[in-house]
């Protein structure tokens, strides 16, 4: 049974583990409430995962121990229990499907555990995890669905009323739903006025979807820029405990959890990966009833993967303005393409691509242009389309 | 005169303007030295450019501040000192060049100032400034060459001192030379023993000719990803300064600083400018004599614009092999794009974006297939561009 007492418990058990984040204020960032973030993306190996995988290590018996641990894991999961094993002195032995990034299956190597590539997805790592330990008898460690791995998350819930006892919401992202249902404990239990939040990818909405229909669904498939809640079917025990804790759960898209990083970034100077930025998102867009409340998003973790963060931001140029492809119709004669380029530059926009090629459809004397510019806002772009058509040239 | 007094005064007015930023050991990222980082892009303004001008403006005499104050910046300095303008209850008036980032003039505009954009680069706008102080009596708020500015900058060295005052080494970037200035007068007054080491871009090495050559030196153009530093001229006080208190000036190059802001980025989940991971790529690339030291880097800002970000992490995507474009010859039969997509596919590399077309030079039955691909690292890139050449495909 997972007791406010065992959260306390793993609290002090973690303490020479962790690393203790504080609660900041996000007084850059405009939104309807007063807003606050835990950091974990700042935790040890970037994301709070260390916390659970810690406690839930630290109470093996001897005899579990000197077996060594097995994971499985595509990313935050496996760093948590590699350091958390270093920490304690034991074996680990990490499965990771070989899709993983290879900047999460260094991290893992880094703090100290084996890892071992699995052809395939997260689904057949697990296979071999589980094939694995029963050949070798080592200790498995289950990412969420564990009354040790959840009282470890559970700490998370703790700090925020220590640090903040008047805060109103906590709003967690939810994957498993190892983290949520920790800091849902221990919050209810020390203040059953504060409201505690979930939130899921719409592309992975599995334990939305369970809550909603009162059983334990399993998704057929789970696709969200937020890898580290790409979850297709939640635990049997965090299934119950969000049940009984937490007040609502709600779903943000991939173009939310986009923009919620790109303000983390710009306004915060933080960096999250799509689970850590989804309870912002749910806050920006006005999913959560928090207008005017005290409310302290939980930054799960930060280990987005470049290329990830690469499309996020390319995403936000283009919805901010500042980047723009043009499409324009050419007669196929001499000069056209110089009459575009001193256009653009006369009115300051930055040439990054230039396509142009002879049109397949429409009038057999055109060319299309595809140009993609850098530029400073929609107002500079509609500035430039503006000259572009005065001069006689055709936007498409 | 600059005393340690006058930081010390400076560092007590700014108490409630400032935020104060907690030195951050830099356990994730690999360096030969005991690394660690003052993040003043988590500073009020997402830059220490409050802190100068904070005390400035608290200084200015009741008449000073009546007639109100006048700056001009291309960024930072901009929000530094419209915050504390407001902060203190005065009027302020910002000159910015017409190409400074949205981000930027809106950012400046929040904090309380009215923004004046002028045509052309930051000299026009400081013509422009000069010339409204004159005609409007305004007080005029220099970016770094003042005494009072700089002392407010200052307030980071007594910091640091006091929150490790075993350091070996401070590294600080260098743009006009306010912060490093402040900074090193205050760490030399204290301990003389600890190492303030400069750090300039290559392409803006206005301080790094000027002591070299033993005269300030005014440098015919400045270009680097770091535009927080980019000045052509340092001041008259803080060459003195930097003469009299720095102990060497190093130069970067701009692949250096985006590899410092992407190693931020994923090591420590932190946002920095090209001017506040300067001192972190001096160290990284091994330009100081800090091995073995306990080091601290001043990341003096994170405001970076996201066009340039984007550029940092498409380089960082290609110089670790997470993104690679493939040119193919091809024969101009049918059936020849299906090959390479199946090979790339079963290879598990992500198309981003082909380019087909009839080559013009070549055979004349020749094409050319210029593919990007998303790949996990080098090995794959070697490893797909294996088996295409395997199959009789010619990679140019």
């Amino acid at each position: 049974m997972l007791t406010l007492d065992k959260i306390y418990h793993a609290s002090k058990v973690l303490k020479d583990v962790i690393h203790q984040t504080s609660i900041v204020k996000a007084s850059a960032i405009d939104a309807d409430c007063e807003l606050y973030l835990k950091p974990e993306c700042l935790q040890l190996t970037g994301s709070f995962k260390l916390r659970g995988s810690g406690y839930k290590i630290s109470q093996l018996t001897d005899e579990e121990k000197a077996r060594g641990v097995i994971a499985c894991s595509a990313g935050n999961h496996a760093q948590g229990v590699a350091l958390a094993a270093t920490k304690y002195g034991i074996k680990s032995l990490i499965c990771l499907p070989d899709g993983a990034p290879i900047s999460k299956v260094e991290a893992t190597k880094s703090f100290g555990a084996e890892v071992r590539m699995v052809k395939g997805v997260y689904d057949d790592a697990y296979a071999e995890a589980c094939r694995l330990r029963d050949e070798h008898n080592y200790t498995f460690i289950h990412p969420f669905d564990d009354e040790n791995v959840i009282a470890g998350q559970g700490t998370i819930g703790l700090e925020i009323m220590n640090e903040m006892s008047d805060v109103d919401a906590v709003v967690v992202s939810i994957g498993g739903g190892g983290l949520i249902s920790g800091v849902a404990c221990a919050i209810k239990h020390l203040n059953p006025n504060v409201k505690v939040y979930g939130v899921q990818a719409e592309g992975a909405p599995s334990m939305y979807n369970s809550i909603k229909e009162n059983k334990i669904i399993c998704l057929d498939k789970a696709s969200t820029i937020a890898d580290g809640i790409q979850v297709k079917e939640p635990g049997k025990l965090t299934y119950e405990y969000v049940q009984k804790y937490v007040d609502d759960i709600v779903t943000v898209s991939d173009d939310e959890i986009s923009t919620a990083i790109l303000t983390l970034i710009e306004k915060q100077k933080m960096v999250a990966e799509g689970a850590g930025a989804a309870p912002l998102a749910a806050v920006l867009f006005n999913k959560l009833p928090v207008k005017g409340k005290k409310v302290v998003c939980i930054v799960s973790g930060g280990n987005i993967d470049v290329t990830i963060l690469n499309r996020v931001i390319k995403r936000g140029l283009i919805t901010s303005g500042r980047q723009q492809t043009l499409c324009i119709q050419l007669d196929d004669k001499p000069g056209q393409l110089l009459g575009v380029s001193s256009i653009i530059a006369e009115h300051g926009g930055n040439v990054i691509s230039v396509h142009h090629e002879r049109a397949s459809e429409g009038e057999i004397t055109d060319c299309i242009l595809r140009i993609v510019l850098e530029t400073k806002n929609f107002e500079h772009v509609r500035e430039i389309s503006a000259a572009l058509t005065n001069a006689g040239f055709r936007i498409i």
